[in-house]
């Protein structure tokens, strides 16, 4: 089973980012979407993300970190843009963005 | 299809709550989860809410909020107080609990 991200003490940003698909394409989009995830792991800034689609086709996916500037780097990775574009374009049909300061967080792992 | 919640113009609250559970009580689990959006929902200050669980048990919920006060209210909703402590002596595997201040939104809908 996926464990939650794991993050330092606040402050940090979460980017949620909620989306549904158009359909079709699977085997593309989820390549795409994987190499995202993979990609944004190796940004600077960085600190995690939780991603889950749900059975009837709305995905969450929380990501962490640093701080702005690394969010705005993050937004404008050139292989990244390209699927913003995409994203626009072809796969999806909703999706909403937020940038937020995390302020308080806790967590608790059964022993 | 669920459609991701519409929210106002920020700024306005997050409440990201990411969770796994423990396993059975499938029933009484998704009783109280149902009742707790329910609930969320009548309270003052309450924006909107996306929830989704994965296949493989990883749980996201985001809520939004007017503001903290209207977060402080929720926590302390006593019916929300049970639920709290269920969810640490029996439901929850691991969960994580972060608040944060939405500072841009963007959305898109396709036409």
């Amino acid at each position: 089973m996926t464990s939650p991200a794991r993050t330092p003490e606040p402050p940090y940003v979460a980017v949620i980012f909620t989306n549904t698909r158009t359909g079709g394409d699977e085997a593309a989009y989820g390549e795409m979407a994987g190499r995202m995830v993979e990609l944004a792991q190796q940004q600077d800034g960085f600190l995690g993300i939780d991603t889950v689609t749900g059975a009837d086709g709305l995905t969450i996916t929380n990501s962490y970190w640093r701080d702005h500037d690394a969010v705005v780097a993050w937004k404008a990775n050139v292989e990244h843009l390209a699927a913003q574009k995409m994203g626009r374009e072809k796969w999806y049909q909703t999706f909403s963005l937020r940038v937020a300061t995390v302020e308080r967080a806790y967590g608790f792992e059964r022993g």
